[in-house]
């Protein structure tokens, strides 16, 4: 049940936005994360590292919501959910330098950690409704 | 085990703020509201109101996950893990109006909708972590 991104949703995506990322924690409290974001088609992507605690929580439930407001006017928000689709490090490393690019101008992520498997994090929308604006 | 609030992370939630509030919905989903917030004392208090998804999901289940950043500076965040220990339309009505005080500095709650029944929710922090900043 696949939702569509309306243009202002993808907009706000779009821009420099931060997401919170909502997940259920083992003991079923709810841990939010605070992550960059990025779209691609009507899929979103966020970014996590291996031995983290909220890529092990969608990969025991891959349930999340996701909410992204508008830097600019925080009555503005578009609130996600979803399903984590794919947590794989292939194309992980690309895809935290591609964030970097988009929030810090910078070609490679600058705070790289040695040994660090980072995460790309694919979310397939099933509800996506926008706020306020 | 309530959890003190830092200094800092007292100013950020005594500034203007906005918090994404974390509840756990009927069907095991997290759900994430936007809202204002202040601090009284070592609790933290919300304000919503009756009939909506997240102060019902805080009767079932108290536990919530609040995170607050830093809007100045989105990369510091204080994350607030703990319990609803009272929701009341008690109070709630001027509690929303010392919110929008806060941040809009507007004497009375500007958007109040007839019959609508607010609700001051208060939550005992049981974990409190500053990231970033």
């Amino acid at each position: 049940m696949s939702a569509s991104i309306d243009d202002r949703s993808r907009e706000l995506l779009e821009a420099e936005n931060f997401a919170h990322v909502a997940t259920i924690t083992r003991d079923g409290t709810p841990h939010v994360a605070v992550a960059w974001i990025d779209v691609d088609g009507d899929v979103v992507q966020v970014n996590s590292a291996e031995g983290r605690d909220w890529p092990a929580n969608l990969r025991r439930d891959p349930r999340v919501t996701i909410v992204v407001a508008n830097h600019e006017n925080p009555y503005e928000y578009v609130t996600i959910k979803g399903e984590a689709i794919e947590i794989t490090p292939e194309g992980a490393d690309q895809h935290i330098d591609s964030l970097a690019k988009k929030y810090l101008d910078k070609d490679e992520y600058p705070f790289r950690v040695e040994d660090e498997v980072r995460l790309k994090i694919r979310v397939r929308p099933d509800k996506v409704r926008r706020w306020g604006g």
